[in-house]
């Protein structure tokens, strides 16, 4: 085994251009990010669809990893191709294999720099509460969704995702490279420790597990008819109550929450989402103890 | 002569998404935007690239509207034929004719409610001078800019484009869309106004008049090199001064303003622009008498 090696994947979707320019400023400046000596492959995810400045050409690179599609040779979009060809290259049992994969997004919603995990792999939990320890993000345990699957993450044996914003697709804006550097910096410095012995472990990992969706209050001919409440609008990670307003109509008619808990709304108006009838995503924060499984599922990948 | 009719203009740009929103929720509740009687036609600019959430199908709908293009009949591209549509159907000699358009954009730049005026037509000034004084927006006077033309708006005998933003492209966001409905109430009581014999002309109009644009700094090989400064992100209409910093790139290199003047930037990182090589524009602000010879334009083609 030629030992530990990651793969940085930006432009999974190829509207989302901030990861990608950090990626081709790090090219002609190869130390512009910190990575203590771990081996480790960039990639661009989706290069037809970044040269299109569109999300994908055939559909969603992110959702194309499932078994069934990569063994369908019969099917042949773009995304599903580029799928095979990604494993072929970087996969755990691909011509340059990598262990470990960061798929860095950007977003429309307010998330900030945060974390996203794909179900409850032990090996993303212990790197996820690794990454929260040091730079404090916080963490979307993406679960039990049975409309979406097939992430990219989720073929590797162990994965995260990256989304930072807000920020428009198909613009460049300072602030969310520089939040990519930093995170990139942090993300390394970790893998680092790990690989060095040393076990930076919280007692506690903080999730946002998520409960489903929202999606927008529409007309008979599935046309979006109300748009995310002012009040709602930028305040992804706050919890909401009972009688919270999610959206409004240009009538004035408030849509509230209507039930007892105090979910946490994520990925409030992503502009992806709507075409996948989501509004939102609503989320329990729950604290959870880092189990020495975990540690010792992320120790197996490295060394 | 049929009188006085109004066309208006949503998703000229298809993926600039809050103005066509708006016109739907429109064509559901008819009293939902005051015209005061005023005769009008809505139109959707691009349905194609609406469809396809893009900015256009094959070239920009809003630079094709040049008389070389419209002549050109070997010419078939997708926008172009739009245009010839477009004009056939509601323009000054279309079956639906039409004297005044108003074209409704968004940016991704922080241009707050704005108008655009393409030139010194003088009903044009005419009108923004009344609409500036009713709503108080600011004025951006393009002219002279020989890389672009072909704008919609100067195919009409008087014209002109809201541009409202920050917003993503292919976002509703409720801001936006109010913005866009106050703007048109605004406009239809002041074309009522003048219809009834009621001038409200100011003494003066203050233009942002276009001095030229900037593009990023780039590499050998065209790649962007370096952001909008953080300091410059967002400050549209906020004047710049020698030693102002325009860029900076990840190794900290500043590239600052160095001129003598004190232009005003607009369109600061506007996501379409960084394909025709802006990455903003600079202006200076002007203060015009309202002048009889606008005023008589104007009048010549209300009633």
């Amino acid at each position: 085994m030629a030992g530990l090696r990651i793969l940085l994947v930006a432009g999974t979707h190829g509207n989302e251009i901030n990861a990608p320019w950090l990626m081709d400023q790090w090219d002609k400046k190869p130390d512009l990010i910190k990575t203590n000596d771990i081996k480790f492959a960039r990639v661009l995810g989706n290069p037809a669809a970044f040269k299109a400045v569109k999300r994908y050409i055939d559909c969603d690179l992110n959702r194309s990893f499932c078994r069934d599609l990569l063994d369908d040779h019969l099917l042949e979009t773009y995304e599903v191709s580029r799928a095979r060809e990604l494993l072929s290259l970087y996969g755990p049992k691909g011509s340059n294999p990598c262990q470990i994969v960061l798929d860095l997004h950007s977003t429309t919603s307010s998330m900030g720099s945060s974390l996203v995990v794909y179900g409850r792999r032990p090996s993303d939990l212990a790197l996820a509460s690794l990454i929260q320890a040091r730079l404090g993000l916080p963490v979307y345990l993406h679960e039990g969704d049975k409309s979406q699957h097939g992430f990219l993450v989720e073929s590797w044996p162990c994965g995260l995702v990256i989304e930072i914003g807000p920020v428009a697709q198909g613009l460049v804006q300072g602030r969310i490279v520089r939040q990519n550097q930093l995170l990139l910096e942090g993300y390394f410095a970790e893998i680092a420790s790990l690989k060095a012995g040393i076990f930076n472990y919280p007692e506690s990992l903080v999730v946002h597990r998520h409960l489903g969706s929202i999606d927008f209050p529409r007309d008979e001919k599935g046309h979006i008819n109300a748009f995310v409440h002012p009040q709602l609008q930028g305040k992804d990670w706050h919890p909401i109550q009972k009688g919270s307003p999610l959206f409004i109509d240009l009538n004035g008619n408030e849509v509230q929450y209507d039930q007892d808990d105090s979910p946490v709304p994520v990925f409030i108006n992503e502009a992806a989402y709507a075409e996948k009838q989501i509004a939102m995503s609503l989320t329990e924060r729950e604290i959870w103890p880092v189990r020495d499984s975990w540690k010792l599922a992320l120790k197996s990948l490295i060394h």
